[in-house]
């Protein structure tokens, strides 16, 4: 790999040299700060959202729910949101007023990401996320947790109504939001119904289709197209073309989230991979077998999916004796190369450089 | 109450000599057959939806949630806004594709229900609904069931574009659902924080409060208010009156439930009610501390909220003592008197009878 022609320092998460400074260039950090300083008029806008209903337990709960779930994250949906916002704007556009309210519909998504999380972790019996116990394992929250996920979902409308709602794409807004939400329990639903599938049954078609509804539309495609419509545009092609590379970011994205689950480095990435005790359909369990002999699909089928140590260690020394590091590595490169030439084949006048950063910012990440 | 001067068959409840031939007049079994009709184009619209994501086993499941849902019930709020369709169109408009349209609708409305149900299900960890299991206890659906109400919920949206996209109450169609929505995520929470509180604590305003955001905007306002739009209604004025009357009817429904479920016949109403056991707000309990002793306040303290049937007998026999069942009587007849007078007070064109219509059949309603 390393002969390979490169413009870049090493790409490959392989390597893991790169400092944090240079990892995290696409948002600078004052991006980050700003986007957090609009949360408290978030709040303050919903709670008197809410208050127009109930203006003491029931809001006072909301709001309680909304500052333990939403703002603990990485942020990088609503951040990917004001970043395309600022690279498709025309100069004259770029008013702080203007900024801040891209900023709002920035937390909008966040809220989207939030309600999912909440849903999944009572879902999956999670116990912890994002560094705090899991919403649901509160004392006075367990299940009624789903419905408090429902009102933060049901406030996302309000808050495109309250800073876009008099906009001509403000329909368009809502759909896509909708739209989203949709594909994603798609998603998940794949998710789910193939956990119930044996490691055998499992292909590439079959992870790529989780992956893309899953994760990426959500992820990467929502923030921008949500850009889209703020600056103007109209052109299905373009949303299209733009589709289709950010899915494309995606399923990196979740192919090398796969991987550092199994070989990343725990202090590193925050967390103890469970794929393989959890049995989930993940790119090296998919294309472990598509590379298996049929004595080493027998040890995936004795092995994987038990929280076993020693069957999680066997399955562990089956992906390196089919070389899926290098394989990951290779893929890497080719992924980036085929991202950059669909990039460069935009044709519709939408900055390359936008999806470049994106990129970017996945390719260069350590965790 | 027999000596009170009526234009109507006696009104009470409590006397169930009212024929069940009677007892649902407001929507005739015919417009329930058509309603039913209809479902099937639902459900392919939706599978086509669907099948733009997923061809096979997410879209599978989805239909499969959607048929085990969405259908079973009494289909009393999707049947009203046909009902209010109906007497709000102009004769003209009252092709067969109109009524179509709004019955589509009207599965919106049955949608935006089952998402609740099925949430709620879970939430109180109940065992059957509609005579069914409820969804998630079946052994392949279990918490997952979550996603299958996020995803029944997500694709009302996408009914409400594919009928109704191109018209100019289109995005305060999508407001109106999504509004109704939070604030029954609002009732819910108020009634699922107020579990916690002693029976001491419950009052009046507590009770209307939950009952109203729970229950009554989405079972009245919400079919009522969808038909105003449908049929080109703008005035806000209109919506205020309309609400007012919707949610007073929508506190009498509950009010009526609460005292069946403790007065009712089981082989009537279909169910053993619960409420005392599970310690409910409801208007017999509320009623029940405005009028005790401090005697009588400490045998509710002491047994409500408790599963123990001597418990259970001795707060029933402590309602008889109190004379709440004659109170309710009073209360019903004055209730349907308010009612009547603010429904003769419209003043903004609305028809009184779509009204007085709503309102005879949740009267005459003996389960």
């Amino acid at each position: 790999m390393t002969g390979c022609p490169r413009h870049q320092p090493t790409l490959s998460t392989l390597n893991s040299s790169v400092p944090e400074a240079v990892a995290h260039t696409a948002v600078p950090k004052s991006e980050s700060r700003d986007f957090m300083a609009v949360f408290p008029d978030v709040v303050r806008d919903l709670t008197a959202y809410a208050s127009k209903y109930d203006k003491n337990v029931a809001t006072k709960w909301f709001v309680k729910a909304l500052q333990y779930n939403v703002p603990q994250g990485k942020k990088n949906r609503g951040l990917a949101l004001v970043l395309a916002y600022r690279m498709l704007a025309r100069p004259e556009e770029l008013t702080p007023e203007n900024i801040r309210r891209a900023q709002y519909l920035g937390w909008a998504i966040e809220m989207l990401h939030s309600m999912f999380l909440i849903m999944d972790d009572v879902m999956d019996g999670s116990v912890t996320r994002r560094g705090q116990p899991c919403w649901h394992t509160l004392d006075d929250v367990k299940l009624s947790g789903i419905n408090d996920g429902l009102m933060i979902d049901s406030a996302i409308m309000h808050l495109i109504k309250a800073q876009y709602g008099s906009e001509p794409y403000y329909a368009r807004l809502l759909e896509l939001f909708n739209e989203m939400k949709f594909i994603t329990t798609i998603g998940q639903s794949l998710d789910l119904r193939s956990a119930k599938l044996d490691v055998t049954d499992y292909t590439m078609d079959l992870y790529k289709s989780i992956v893309f509804h899953k994760t990426a539309y959500y992820t990467f495609y929502l923030p921008v197209a949500a850009a889209m419509h703020l600056t103007g545009y109209t052109d299905p092609e373009m949303f299209r073309q733009a589709k289709t590379i950010l899915l494309e970011i995606g399923q990196f994205y979740q192919t090398q989230d796969d991987f550092f689950d199994c070989f990343g480095d725990p202090a590193v990435i925050g967390k103890v991979g469970t794929d393989i005790a959890e049995g989930k359909c993940s790119w090296l369990a998919v294309v472990a077998m598509q590379r298996a002999t049929e004595e080493q699909k027998e040890v995936m089928k004795a092995c994987y999916g038990s929280p076993d140590p020693e069957k999680i260690a066997r399955v562990k020394k089956l992906y390196e004796q089919l070389g899926l590091p290098t394989t990951y590595s290779i893929y890497e490169e080719e992924s980036y190369n085929m991202i950059k030439t669909h990039i460069q084949q935009i044709s519709r006048g939408l900055p390359h450089e936008l999806f470049f950063k994106i990129m970017e910012k996945i390719y260069r990440r350590e965790a």
